[in-house]
């Protein structure tokens, strides 16, 4: 005698699910993570009532469609109970996603139910065995092996408070139990890249300047030797004559000048070719080829700007912006005129070509070895391009790392880390205080922004050159080196830096003086701090804790000359203190607190020289002379001595 | 000669809006507001580029379908403008949503960058004014108005740069321009309730301790002269008389024992029947409309739960939880028991027979008059259970106020709140010291919770007498009074608060010694505390400082026993000054920082005892002595003495 089913409907879901972790605007942009990473989940359970819950994480690389799964559980000292966590590797690049399900635990609230009872010294306890028999034929009867089914069996037989509270059968039924009253959040994405994408040594040279892609090639070995894993070229294109702007800046330039490489395209051609002075499209491939043999990178600039000579401006003037009466419009933001730059219209009809010729022009690079674009004022642009722009680069090679060069307000970096860039340039070289670089990092690090923005902390870039520069000399440079090396795990700098030059155009500017944007010099690697380049650059190749954003803890030092900081990874801890007065010995303490975890004494080696200090937990004298020692990058050595 | 048009998509949009505040959960649920507040809305708003934005708030109640708009502005003062704001005034209760608006300022970007060449001096700009031309054009062209065709035309016939900057053209311009790449977020939610959802001052009673309902009703005049404007009634329903409770909480009620309000139901009916003793449904009716003469509201119990001897077991066995050998399962949280007590299955088949059911008794209360519910235990039932009850009430009678009575893990306690309760009980019995007021209020007021949590701080509940009450005698009544009817705009007290009841049934437990919900008291209103309960209550009337509670500011006293705290509303001032300490006497200050505003010197007025005191923004010097004074509630005036 069976009812007939009803066609009622069940009742809704009485599991919440929410504010899951990592989620960027919970869910509406990915996360950033990188291959081998493991990635903790977490988030809020919970439902009415006092039913014990289970939790599990489901997760996938997008392209691949299978989804594996972990168990979650509540997270422990959490005292509400609230947040329930679990973990999983992603094993290779590209769009993941995962969700969260949660689920009533029947069997286990009966089972908790009746064991508070027995402890409770209650009896007249038949009606609970009788529960958790029926539970139990439930299970056994949707049973996924005959092992497991039989393992429950043999508990219904004897039916007793033993046989039923049996460890066996508690561990089967909850594998095998039906998932009531399952609630699922997601999917949430992830974006894996590799760990190249988090982790890089960047050398930007002007190609002009050393002898053109032939004379790059030939600084490989010395640059790969010296740490460095990316080398960036400002644009190699043809360059426009009309209206070239000359040396420093000139809006006129005298014969000769050969003008800035970001005034693109000439009648020769235009984004996909490569200047007569530089090389052909096969030096290029040549360029890649050889620096993959040194571990390193070639980036390209990537400036969606145009000369008034390129090609697009004849073949395709509904790209640009025009006057009413047909002339074109150059780019300005009154009242600075950029008169060698035509920007496109985004705005145009033909908005679709646009798109698809700058993807070609990108794609063009890819298939000679570029894998690496460093995007010139990308907010100057539509994001929504940019996204799709990306999202069509990364479906066809997912490991193309695009650099953001955004300088301008927070949320609008914020906005194109979200929808893609690998990494973004940052106000790192106008944080040059303690103050100031303790708010920038703890931002950086802790706001959430740590789960999509990937700082690339240049010390200096053709454009910057800052007043801390100009005026502190060679132990500026040595400070600023170190404390962009050591907090980000991206850094670089632009070559001069190695040099310490540090002239400006004018007082009071950050242009260099005869810049190198406007005019070619004859540079060779040879400048008093690579040496000091070296060492930093392979003391963050051997160390992991070097290699992570947000595993920084500052110190306090008590002198706001001295900034202090530690990074850990696993075993691998580095203790960085660094003389923020280039003109001024300083002395103060690095105080290594006790929550930290490390020994109360323990032995330091100084990577930067390889002396060894002993150094315990609380304070550590310290004292810095400009010209004879910086700052420490300090490895704490297991040993206790 | 037209060119066809072409099917070409327009480009996806470049602006972007994000981050709208009031929003809960990003809009998930509804922010709640009150009849006549003034809802300041902002938004992160941007795009890519130089161009200007124009942005608006578009905002309705829901049943209406009307929207009015009103224009955002970026926030002064904010570094980088990214936040804009606006207000609007909601005049209605229900639902209301509201979406924001933003679209590019072609014109106004145009006009803008004129400007700036004009004030740099640069000319030959005809090329600038035929744009201007262009876009003026397309405006009048479809202008809503011929006055404002009119005004553009003049401009047009002219076209010089005057003409063209003219303000009126401009003005006529930025409202009648099209709305360029417009983007849109929402709708966004708000709950809009009646003021008495926010503000209202309680007093709890159980009807047969008074005589019944028509008891009560006698006591309404002095209880509406003494400031309360809900009388909360725990369940009027018959009692079950099944495993009764007896005195204490005793599992075996005497001969003549009431048993518990709680356990509900009896032979003669259930949730929609009055208990005999306690009069009729016509009583109700009677004691609501005569509660209204006097400006009070009386509250309702409802408690989903059933004795044994309730109509619904017969009725509706299947509502309930069994045993597998068909008995019915008595509600239980190993090892306590609540034997009198069954809960209903939520995951029964019937669950919308059973949802209808307990809105039907919701309904008929309603329909006696009955606009205001204390929910018992809402956390033990489903979520989505009361998220549909409220929604179906409220679309009947918007103004029904349901307060959630639960105390449980933060999350879940906020969670009923976010699905539409009005109030909430919340953690002050349990928050004494003054390190835990201020940080339980910071969070109350300041953690995003404010949007949508209204707490109503209970001083003491037939559940609750918290040992500082025990043990503090009757300043410490003072001071709990005090607290919770100056820190929260609702705030309720149970009766025996006013003389001061404070024996527990047992060292170390907070339930009151012969509970009265267990046996009947005799009780009348004349309590020690009235006339400082009358002159609380008074003060919270006339000020509307005291009827909100985001307008907090706590004062630094220089000891840990005295807290003090700013509440403003407009002119209104209020500071209080509490001590904690009911067995000493504690001397302080209340340290009124400058960034509030107020004069040098000013006085203010003891709301509590008439008293005039002349303080100043700075120390000022209190004393306390227990027994004499517990507290200021001090009101600025206005005149500078």
């Amino acid at each position: 005698m069976t009812r007939a089913r009803t066609t009622t409907p069940p009742p809704p879901a009485r599991i919440v699910i929410q504010r899951p972790s990592p989620a960027v605007d919970d869910g509406s942009y990915p996360a950033k993570r990188c291959v081998g990473d493991t990635v903790e989940v977490s988030a809020e359970i919970f439902r009415d009532g006092h039913a014990l819950l289970r939790a599990a994480v489901r997760y996938r690389p997008v392209l691949s469609g299978a989804w594996d799964e972990v168990e979650l559980r509540p997270v422990a000292g959490e005292a509400d109970r609230i947040r329930w966590a679990g973990s999983f590797v992603v094993d290779r690049a590209g769009l993941w996603q995962y969700e969260i399900v949660a689920w009533t635990d029947r069997f286990g609230t009966w089972r908790d139910e009746l064991q508070r009872k027995l402890e409770a010294g209650q009896d007249h306890l038949s009606g609970e065995l009788s529960e958790g028999v029926v539970l139990l034929r439930e299970i056994a009867g949707a049973a996924s092996s005959a092992q497991n089914r039989s393992t429950i069996e043999r508990a219904l037989a004897v039916a007793d408070q033993t046989a039923l509270m049996d460890a066996d059968v508690y561990a089967v039924a909850e594998r095998e139990q039906t998932r009531t009253g399952g609630t699922t959040i997601g999917p949430i994405p992830l974006q894996v890249d590799e760990q190249r994408a988090r982790f890089s040594t960047w050398y930007e040279l002007f190609p002009r300047s050393w002898g053109g892609l032939e004379g790059v090639e030939r600084q490989l070995p010395q640059l790969a030797e010296l740490g460095f894993d990316v080398v960036y070229l400002p644009p190699i294109h043809p360059i426009g004559h009309t209206n070239r702007k000359g040396r420093n800046n000139s809006p006129i330039a005298e014969p000769g000048d050969p003008g800035s490489p970001w005034s693109i395209g000439d009648e020769s051609g235009g984004h996909d070719a490569v200047h007569a002075d530089l090389g052909t499209t096969d030096d290029v491939r040549s360029l890649t080829r050889v620096a993959a043999e040194h571990g390193i990178e070639i980036a390209m600039d990537f400036a969606v700007n145009c000369s008034a000579d390129h090609p697009w401006l004849r073949q395709h003037p509904e790209w640009f912006n025009h006057r009413p009466d047909g002339t074109l419009k150059y780019a300005e933001n009154p009242p600075k005129r950029y008169q060698d730059i035509y920007n496109v219209n985004w705005d145009c009809e033909d908005w679709q070509g646009l798109w698809d010729a700058l993807l070609q022009v990108v794609l063009h690079w890819v298939d000679c070895g570029v894998r690496t674009f460093r995007v010139d004022n990308p907010h100057t642009k539509p994001a929504a391009f940019w996204a799709w722009l990306l999202e069509q680069v990364h479906a066809r090679d997912h490991d193309v790392v695009f650099l953001s060069e955004a300088f301008t307000r927070r949320a609008v970096m914020r906005h194109l880390a979200k929808i893609g860039f690998n990494q973004s340039y940052t106000y790192f070289t106008w944080k040059n205080a303690r103050w100031e670089l303790i708010e920038y990092l703890t931002e950086l690090t802790t706001s959430g922004e740590q789960e999509y923005f990937r700082p690339n902390f240049f010390a200096n870039t053709p454009d910057i050159l800052h007043e801390y520069l100009q005026l502190g000399g060679r132990p500026a440079f040595e400070a600023r080196l170190i404390l962009a090396a050591t907090l980000s795990p991206s850094y670089g700098i632009y070559s001069g830096f190695e040099n310490c030059e540090n002239v400006p155009v004018e007082p009071g500017s950050e242009e260099y003086l005869n810049s190198e944007k406007y005019e070619i010099y004859h540079r060779t690697l040879d400048g008093q701090l690579l040496p000091l380049i070296g060492a930093v650059n392979r003391a963050r190749r051997d160390n992991p804790a070097l290699q992570r954003l947000d595993n920084l803890t500052f110190l306090e030092t008590e002198n706001d000359q001295l900034i202090a900081y530690v990074k850990r990874s696993g075993s691998n801890t580095i203790i960085t203190v660094v003389n923020l007065d280039p003109h001024h010995t300083q002395e103060g303490l690095a105080i290594v607190p006790a929550r930290l975890g490390l020994p109360p004494a323990f032995a330091v080696d100084d990577l930067l020289t390889g002396e060894r200090f002993h150094w315990h937990t609380g304070r550590n004298y310290v004292r810095f002379d400009p010209g004879v020692r910086q700052a420490h990058v300090n490895r704490v050595e297991s040993e206790v001595e």
